[in-house]
């Protein structure tokens, strides 16, 4: 059994890295730490947890970290994977970050986008960025892996095989985004105050949303395109779940044919990318719970355009469950271990 | 007093009429229709209105409705209008009509995207689109108002000033819009079935649905410019409101502050538009229960697009409130006579 | 027009009270107040007021108050009502408080529960419990009110009449309390994080709820009888509305038309207070955003109980609607002046 | 692998065996039935499940199943069970009933309770009530299980320890239960409409919920105490489970500790019930997705009554999971094989 450590576990991410963990095969959650409740165990900070055994909450320390765990995943705010992980590599540990500090290889376009500090350039230039389906080969070699902000996995899955294909305008892509409050995390503000956010739905950051350059950057880095993304995120009154609603202007003849051969070939043999049939109009509850993201295409011959629906659970395919595909391709087992194949439903 | 009808009396929109017009000082809600529950008494079927007085639920009879009415709101489902109105402007019975039935000038267009035969042309060209902010006058003067679409409502107040400035691409526009459930009607189905709509959202008709022809039809009417809309209308888990997020792509040199004079000097006393402040998200939230819309814009410089926030309570100003505006319009009372001026929070 | 001065403005009560009053015929808000927000406007700190005309806001002084308003409410945390109060009543000020500073008539029972210091006795004892129902003589002529609790007006409305009848065993209620959560106010908490209350119910302060000694007391008060209340709130995700399920033994022979004529007779006249049909159910929802009370009575032959369902808005009735039923009655104007008579419904 | 057959398959209650089955490590589902979708691959019923491989939906023919699965789940509406189950018992198939047939032994009281015809007194008299905690032994060895209701599955739990020990007046107890809308099951109606159901609380069957019987029938033949229950359900606006809140007057002179040890004392050993700290408020979300039932336990001492609040996920621990362990007693299997031990959080 591989030892398995998680910094952040008493936030979303940590949790649902635990659940995921739980059932898996290969791993053992050796260890959990937290810089706000140290000592404290996990089923107190987390009452749904009490009789799943765990270790009690530890202080983050490098060092001692690199001994006990032969693997790390970080699930911690921005600014904290820089300092943690390279003593953390020199010790032979990999490192999966879940928070976005890896994910940008330009630091200037992570400093303007996120306002922070960006990580040391040779840690970027060491990160493989972890859409688990477009860039397997090398997570299979990576010893850091930056996994995937939520938006830009649902988009970016969304997005690819088209902008590979050439057919669409690649400086007409507007994604407009829905997600569930999960997203926002564990930390009380009065933005994911129950009764502000309730019965009630609003975009937020247009324009600004920091997971703009991360799919710009990864579109350029599959396709070789320049493509310009206009990102608009919205808060729907939800716990879990993202929509993407994508609208390419098409450059191509092409038809709802054409589109279906495309997904289904550049997803064939990818177990959590499911292509659905002509007319469907994916919901974010048909992925709950699992690592499943759901894509349907739509060619309005009207105007035009392709208009793209995807749908992840931004807890699992959106952070944990990717972060454990991509542990699962680092060490060799089946993409599969550990993940629920069957979504919560209803 | 003005003596009132309500047909459709026993689905959301008549009874948010009922609402609405209890307190208004010039109006009197006289008689009450359902075509499927006769005799009965609106306190029974709607138990929140209990203690309120209205007559029984009379039988859906033009010739009777004639006689007993002075104007009639029509909230019934698409068809039934055509038949009902002829008779009762005969009798100089002045006519609102919620449904789709009048909106579109164009009976090919109507039958193209309803999949139902359209009204008579004599009628069609009697009705006047209420689009109250717009069409004003017209209003003032009609027999017979085509109360438009929550969809549209919501789109074409949002997209109006800048269609007509010619500032943005008419070829460019894309609405992606958000809806409450309540805007599905009262009748059962699967599609509105709490556990499959609850912790979900999804889109709905992309490409094909019926709102999309009236906003086209009314951006050409009010602008002169042939614009083409993609609209995509998604469903929210929440009760009430709508959220527009409108795409368009800027062909003029332009700043923030000529967009917000743009649309302050377009809305100028009317009491009914609130132009945001720079940099906000307005929330279905906050124009819950009320015949408020709120617009707020926002200049990408980066993507050289405008991006249009737009937000009303679907029932309110997307169907009975601006039904009851038209009404005072039509009557010569102030415009704001029995519509709630702030809106229900949180 | 009375001037009224409402502090607390920035919470959820406070913002409540300017809904209501802004249709009041009599009323002026003529200042509002707050302690963290000085100098703001109320439509910087809440977008869905803008357009409607307030003052900005002021700092809570005592004396600066007396001279500015004929009333005024206190929306205010536990403990702020003491200090302020006492300068206001001695310049001739009305005061209705809408927090528990007053409701209880014993210093110690406050101390017990509220774990804070109650206010001095000669306040106490001026203050008249604003149920307006039961205590309307004494509110006419009160200079202070404390308005009641949520729970206790949806609790003390659906005991009352049966606790007065003798025909219960008064050591045998139960009181099962369902409440949405605005109830907690506005304040920041993980108690209130969307998604930590979303798809979910739990109870909470079970045998220790502050609202216990305020229902026993006034149902002695008006019974003159000790009874025992075991009350256990819980909360529901949802907004707004409370529901309250109440058990009691019967140790009288009674029939279920014997119990409805006890409660039309007891609330005959009263315009708030809907006693509904034997076999109703109401929902939180027929009473949304009005002043009702709905109460339904349940014979349960098999068990001798019988079972009280009661439902109101929690911001309403529970909160800023009874405090405007209160200062209709203090001022002698209609009770139902600026209250809306008809529920939001859908 | 044993084959199972699952009838009723296009429910909620047979696709949410699927989910758990999915996982199952001695058990394929070899065939699902359905009598409304015969023919349709389950996929396109609920889109959710696609990729995951499952025989299209075949129609329901008992001689067919007998030869085809060595057990059969049979989730169906009241009345169908009876008339599958003779054959299928026949021929050597063990069933599991999700439904209310088999649960009652006295014909009377189902007919009186359920307003059906009961299945025939030798197939009652064979049925063993699936309450897996209580009546391990007498699954082991069932060919035919009821598996019990959602409500009593809760309630039972929560209740038997005490009821046994005789510390509480057993015409006392009050059930106070509240439940997500999926209990309802897929069927469509204006109970289960979301812009009637979100946002809002009501009681329902106040009295005559068919579950009260099954409550008291299990609770005697437990403790050989007759005990009285009033139950009263609630319909809460979530998808998932069910909180009951049950209400016991205490005669003997007990402690906090004492109700621990009762509890931590009758739950030993069994995985699925989770004895929770004192002063806990179990919340539903702390058992998604699961098939746990947390217990938490308040002695009132000024009441002299004990509260117990109890809560479960409705589809698992009160419908599918709950006949998954089950199976795994029938087949001798760990019992917690296939059923995840990780709620789903939040």
């Amino acid at each position: 059994m591989i030892r398995v450590g998680i910094v952040g576990a008493s936030g979303y991410g940590g949790v649902e890295l635990i659940r995921l963990l739980a059932s898996h095969p290969h791993v053992q959650v050796a260890n959990v730490y937290s810089s706000s409740t140290e000592g404290e165990w996990m089923a107190n900070v987390f009452p749904h947890l009490q009789g799943h055994e765990l270790p009690a909450l530890e202080a983050i320390e490098a060092k001692k970290m690199s001994g006990d765990n032969d693997v790390v995943f970080l699930a911690t705010p921005a600014g904290v994977s820089a300092s943690l992980s390279p003593q953390l590599l020199e010790h032979g540990v990999k490192v999966i970050d879940l928070s976005g500090d890896f994910r940008l290889e330009s630091a200037d376009v992570y400093r303007q986008w996120y306002k922070h500090e960006p990580a040391p350039e040779d840690l970027l230039s060491q990160a493989v960025y972890g859409l688990a389906e477009w860039n397997g080969e090398q997570v299979a070699s990576a010893r850091l892996v930056a996994n995937p902000g939520c938006y830009p996995t649902a988009t970016l899955l969304a997005l690819l095989p088209l902008v590979k294909s050439g057919w669409v305008n690649p400086h007409s892509w507007i994604v407009d985004a829905k997600s569930g409050v999960s997203g926002a995390g564990r930390g009380v503000s009065l933005g994911v105050h129950y009764s502000e956010v309730n019965e009630s739905i609003h975009a937020y950051k247009v324009g600004q949303h920091q997971h703009t350059p991360e799919i710009e950057q990864e579109l350029f880095r599959q396709s070789g395109t320049n493509v310009l993304v206009q990102f608009t995120p919205h808060l729907v009154p939800m716990t879990r779940g993202i929509l993407i609603t994508a609208y390419g202007q098409l450059e191509a003849d092409v038809t709802q044919n054409d589109l279906q051969e495309l997904y289904l070939s550049a997803y064939e043999g990818k177990p959590f990318v499911r292509v659905r049939k002509p007319g469907s109009h994916p919901r974010t509850k048909e992925v709950y719970g699992s690592n499943y993201c759901d894509i349907a295409l739509h060619l309005d011959e009207r105007t035009g355009r392709v208009i793209i629906l995807s749908v992840i659970d931004n807890m699992v395919k959106g952070a944990a469950g990717q972060a454990v595909q991509n542990l699962n391709i680092m060490f060799g087992w089946a993409e599969t271990a550990g993940l629920p194949m069957v979504p919560l439903y209803p």
